[in-house]
């Protein structure tokens, strides 16, 4: 009656999924007194929670046979209807056929490797890019390399020259996983110019884009990008989220797929989840459709707007010299690279004594976490989404002690 | 610009993706005039929606800025209380803190399969077997190896010569997959006395046990039966959910893992969808916690029993000699075995002309799903948790005239 269970020989892309550095602060942002600049939450006080409260109500009790109840495995068609309206205030005119609804964007992004994406297969992504991304390409041993961003965003010679290089290393380049907008962890939006320059060497190199855009809307003067979706939407899947716009805790995202796509995304969501909560769905069906949810957003654009440029003067107040910082347009995120020699572990334990929390750059590239040159090691993300402006700025002075006496 | 995409070469998996049968027949029962008894579908008339209701409004007018936000990776500490509660009155003690909550326990049972199996390793599991279970195990390719089942459940004897047999043709078999309670598609529940000797022959053989349960609490007299989980915790991942008890269309399921599987659960599943929706876990909470759930409970199990009789009843009077059919004791399925040399395919042919429908016995079975020799071709799954006594009447006379007529 001793022997081993075969869990103890796990598959081989359990070794692949490593802890979160962004969950694994929460228990320490927990702690009383201390500031998260750590996690990239929304800001829910802009929502109006008596009227989704209501909503709720209704929609339990007169839908509740429907709501309640296993749901179409594309998504139910509310809450497809809501993802046009999003998708058109943000000027990309969609099909409401097109819309596959999945469990959150992450369970989107994870489908979408599924599919694409045998082990071994490579992956070009950002560098640095989020956190979330390269745990769903680890558990599915799929192999990420990092392409060069500047202020303007990722460098299409740098994304040709990577493809020609991992081809002429016989490596199968399956997509490019990208963030153009208010990029997570560095704030840096891709410019317009060079648009058209990545989508046309993707299309010319026969590389599908995978464009995430949780964060188009939040520009902090509410304006909104062209969408790669809309340059090439055959060549394009478009990853959308309502986790920053409306409510992370609904757990409703979308991809929008080209047509070879949309079955097989369909059938890969049923086998995987069945379908996303059909509660959730009405409720955002209900909030997109029947209230002015821009309304709301409009507010928090504002919040994080004065946030982010209170952690900008609390940086340049603060922060010793050598130090350097992106200047985001819109999203929740500031991106910092320390001065030379100085990495951010040594930063964090400081940190953490002098109670401010951030994520070390090192967890937003496929690496080693430590070491000389380890990717990120002299980096890190601020989040300014959640915290007010006063605790954002005594989050930053502390943490401009935390470097200045490392 | 004419390069191919390179979606049109996807990924080996993506061939696992079938339409499930289940969920195809949805389109044909939802016109007018068709007997469904096809889809699994929980009674929900017996829920209290109007106090569901004010508890959805009061989640998320009082508690929306935690609801509505980013939840724990493991699940919340009210849904994992819930759980607690749940398998308490099924006879089984744990700790809230051995639970991983899930969207769904179909998610469960892949997150799992995604920890535990590489490609070409096999899983073993009754024949037939749950067509949902057979999705995962297809997309994420592992192989399926069906043993065989009698009346009392599945065959302890035929489970080691199954792992003796694989074992010496080079195979990794990685756990055995089954439904012992109630059993989906069957309705045939694992005897008594089968359970140590099934839990023994996996333990000998280092074989981990993933024992599915969704239909536990659902036996049509209450009595409740014995868990693998309790006979050897340390070999078997129980996986439970709220789909059949409360509502499918919150999503939320759950795993009950031993010890070195529950950290790699949560990575895994943080990976995969960050978390379950939280406002579905706080109703689940809420209802669970706060309500007399049994109470609903115990009137669905005897709305089940009316069907499960009716639709026994209806069997012996319309149903051509030759056709067998077995006997649950819970759950929501009949299973029949058609007389000699019938295809399950042409009955359903001449069913539909005859307005009803149900799952053919092919989509149970990992294989061919025709042909000579296709596995469950002369078989079919009978539905009777949604439609009433008379409707379910009316539906078996309907099908013993096709079957007779085909």
């Amino acid at each position: 009656m001793s022997t081993t269970p075969t869990f103890l020989q796990p598959a081989a892309r359990a070794a692949g999924y490593r802890p979160s550095p962004v969950r694994d602060f929460w228990e320490v942002s927990m702690q009383p007194g201390v500031i998260s600049l750590a996690g990239g939450n929304p800001d829910l006080t802009v929502l109006p929670l008596a009227e989704l409260g209501s909503a709720a109500s209704r929609i339990v009790t007169e839908r509740g046979m429907e709501a309640l109840q296993y749901g179409s495995g594309t998504g139910t068609q509310g809450a497809r209807d809501a993802v046009v309206r999003v998708m058109a205030a943000e000027g990309i005119p969609v099909d409401a056929d097109s819309v596959q609804i999945t469990a959150g964007s992450q369970m989107a992004l994870e489908l979408v490797i599924k599919l694409l994406c045998d082990p071994g297969d490579v992956i070009l992504a950002e560098g640095p890019t989020y956190v979330g991304a390269l745990g769903v390409f680890a558990g599915l041993q799929v192999d990420v390399e990092h392409v060069a961003m500047d202020q303007d965003g990722l460098r299409p010679d740098a994304l040709e020259e990577a493809i020609a290089r991992l081809r002429s290393q016989g490596r199968t380049v399956k997509a490019l996983y990208t963030i153009p907008n208010f990029h997570n962890p560095t704030g840096i939006t891709l410019s317009a110019e060079r648009r058209p320059q990545v989508v046309d060497v993707c299309r010319r190199a026969g590389v599908p884009i995978i464009e995430d855009n949780p964060y188009g809307l939040l520009s902090f003067d509410g304006e909104v990008q062209q969408s790669m979706q809309q340059l090439d939407p055959e060549n394009v899947i478009y990853l959308g989220s309502f986790s920053k716009i409306v409510a992370p805790g609904l757990r409703v995202g979308w991809a929008v797929a080209p047509e070879p796509l949309r079955r097989p995304l369909q059938l890969a969501s049923e086998a995987t989840t069945i379908c996303a909560s059909v509660l959730s769905q009405a409720l955002i069906e209900e909030y997109v459709l029947g209230h002015d949810w821009q309304a709301a957003l409009t507010t928090a654009r504002g919040l994080y707007r004065g946030r982010a440029t209170a952690v900008r003067e609390a940086l340049e107040e603060h922060m010793p010299a050598g130090t350097r910082w992106s200047t985001p347009r819109g999203g929740f995120f500031t991106w910092l690279d320390l001065p030379e020699g100085v990495s951010c572990h040594t930063v964090l334990d400081a940190a953490i004594d002098a109670k401010v929390v951030f994520v070390p750059g090192t967890a937003f590239y496929d690496g080693p976490d430590f070491g000389v040159g380890a990717p990120g090691l002299s980096q890190l993300r601020l989040a300014f989404s959640l915290e007010d402006e006063d605790t954002l700025r005594e989050g930053v002075k502390r943490l401009g002690g935390a470097i200045a006496g490392r």
